[in-house]
């Protein structure tokens, strides 16, 4: 039922233009999973992102496993069904956010108020375990305080995946550790030689599936040979495709080497997904390292801050002198936002914290960035691609 | 361009069938007005609700004074243009916003929390200015302290009909003093005698218009010569239909009398809006009283607060024993959320605080007040209006 084939290579990167299908429908590469983390989009449904072009959505794994809400979804046969979508469907491991916890309250890295913004304001995760040691990590597994009660939990490669064949997801990932920006060499190198033990584990949990593929993460932090170890090693293991996840960095032209690095050394057919990546000028040169898939919460993101994605860069919708301008949020988009309503009109909803500014943003912002994603697929088709990259990216680099 | 006509008149009660026709369309009564406080319903589109049969919204005057913001709406050229809308609108006056701001904070009725229950939180209203009189009346209009930014304030009859004016919506309101449920017959006589001088004032400034008609409100609180010589007095003035105000008494059965005391004092060839009134048991009471219009913040407040409407009576979603619950939220529904959703889903989208809870929860109540008010509409035509009642009342009544 899953296939991936590569349908043409760019002459000037590695950039590609792929399809993945899945049992609940096709998906062209490259592509961005719109994010549903607790099985909803904030702001629009997962219906009107498909009319939109949306070809494949993220769920977060973590937000199930915390509250065993897993059990629930496992009594209507997957998420598909609880959510009631036929789309194609992607979980991560629950792993990013566990260790976000770690090195976030160790380090000031990666807060807790980013990863769980909604929450950390009503749960006691801010205060009561400031400066706490909230994750242990042994060989089988993470024991972790939950930022939301308080409790003491534990997920590990196989449970992680046994959660996933209950949530049933399309595309899922491997549990791996998700090393810190500011992790040094050793310690990166000892997360890399743990994840791919786990990389084997979660294999052996998964086995082969009719409705599922699962995707192996490579590690390995900055440090170039430590991603190529990696990447050789998850490539040798028998996974439908790759994620690539962990440190990139810490620059944006870090990133870019660190992509080189990898995908070098990945299987070329097999599909390749960049976890967590998705400011505009990210995504152009990711694809040209040969990245087929993203997932981003940058879309739904800004638009709860109110800031809009157009093809004049993005745009602050709070800003007071919007409160009279007639203009539609970007009058190069042709999304029913902007078709119906001035920026006076959402600036005025923004600033008057209605429910529904913030309803007009996120659609505009994913149709527009689903959109970027169908022009950027045109132009590798007609070989234009360094085009569309010069003339977006410089609106956005930042 | 506005006519009022009576299509077919009850064999048992007051309750009536007609229509309102206006520049932006007609309206079927007996209706119900959705409101979008701030220009906005919480949660769902005009065009949805418009959709679901929507045929007239209400938007809160107040709420474009004491910002300012109909300065904005005024370089649009009114609000129709403004919201991207060209459906029926009404405008109250924002004198009930106004005095509850005096009565809540006096005697602890209809506190600001509830009348602003987003801004409480976020501005000084609750704290700076408890028990500080907020409000101060004289025969040209009320002084009041702004519960957002502590501004001293003015608002006037003819501030209020001129600022609803430049809103431009097709019905609007006389700006009336709405007397507190506590108040005494002495107050209460006192305030409907400035209500109707004001009345007067409003029709000075309103003079006469293509766009938009004029509604008079009727005050005297639950006092039956008052009510009964606030009616006749409305009644003498040349309004295009009646607004009912004020205090309805202590009970639903109060109601039932000062409509009764009210209504048989009014032409009957002329509209009646009974204002904030929308408990599913006062709706069929007040249209067997001859109320052909209402608006209420019930179906989007409930839904904020996770309540549904059903033909079982009321639903709390968040209860967790839902959470497993397969069935759509209303099995009698037919509104896409009902078609499409699990209880267990809404459930836990509404526990998991995530905006598209709300989202459905909203679209769920609005179609379903709605959908009542066309088997209403139904049942008066095929006389079956009291069957109808002894089916959903028994569920509502509280």
């Amino acid at each position: 039922m899953f296939t991936f084939k590569t349908i043409k290579k760019s002459k000037n990167s590695r950039a590609r233009l792929g399809i993945i299908t899945t049992p609940h429908g096709k998906i062209n590469t490259p592509n961005i999973s719109i994010i549903g983390t607790k099985g909803a989009i904030r702001g629009i449904s997962f219906k009107k992102a498909r009319k939109f072009g949306a070809q494949i959505f993220m769920i977060n794994t973590f937000h199930f496993f915390h509250n065993n809400r897993f059990k629930i979804v496992k009594k209507f046969g997957g998420l598909h069904k609880f959510l009631g979508v036929d789309y194609p469907l992607m979980t991560d491991s629950g792993g990013f956010q566990v260790f976000s916890l770690g090195f976030g309250k160790e380090q000031g890295v990666g807060k807790i108020a980013s990863i769980f913004p909604e929450e950390s304001k009503n749960s006691i995760s801010g205060a009561k375990f400031k400066n706490k040691n909230l994750v242990k990590i042994y060989e089988d597994g993470v024991e972790f305080i939950s930022p939301y009660n308080g409790d003491r939990m534990f997920l590990s490669p196989s449970k992680s995946i046994m959660i996933q064949k209950i949530l049933g997801a399309d595309i899922i990932f491997t549990f791996d550790e998700c090393t810190s920006p500011l992790a040094d060499y050793e310690y990166t190198k000892l997360a890399m030689k743990r994840t791919h033990r786990w990389a084997i584990k979660c294999l052996e949990t998964f086995r082969k599936s009719k409705n599922q593929v699962l995707f192996g993460i490579v590690q390995g932090g900055q440090y170039e040979d430590l991603r190529k170890e990696s990447a050789k090693f998850i490539n040798s293991l028998p996974f439908f495709g790759f994620g690539i996840g962990g440190s990139l960095g810490k620059t944006k032209k870090d990133m870019i080497k660190v992509l080189d690095w990898t995908i070098t050394n990945l299987d070329e057919n097999k599909p390749r997904h960049l976890l967590g990546i998705g400011e505009v000028d990210d995504i152009f040169n990711a694809i040209e390292q040969g990245v087929d898939l993203f997932d981003c919460v940058i879309p739904t993101r800004w638009a709860r801050h109110g800031t809009a994605f157009t093809y004049q860069g993005r745009l602050n919708l709070k800003k007071s002198k919007l409160l009279s301008d007639k203009k539609p949020i970007d009058p190069k988009c042709s999304c029913e936002v902007c078709k119906r309503y001035s920026r006076a009109y959402v600036c005025h909803l923004l600033k008057e914290k209605e429910i529904y500014g913030i309803m007009l943003l996120v659609e505009h912002n994913v149709f527009w960035i689903l959109k970027l994603f169908k022009e950027i697929r045109r132009a590798l088709r007609e070989e234009k691609f360094e085009v569309l990259k010069r003339t977006i990216i410089r609106k956005y680099q930042t």
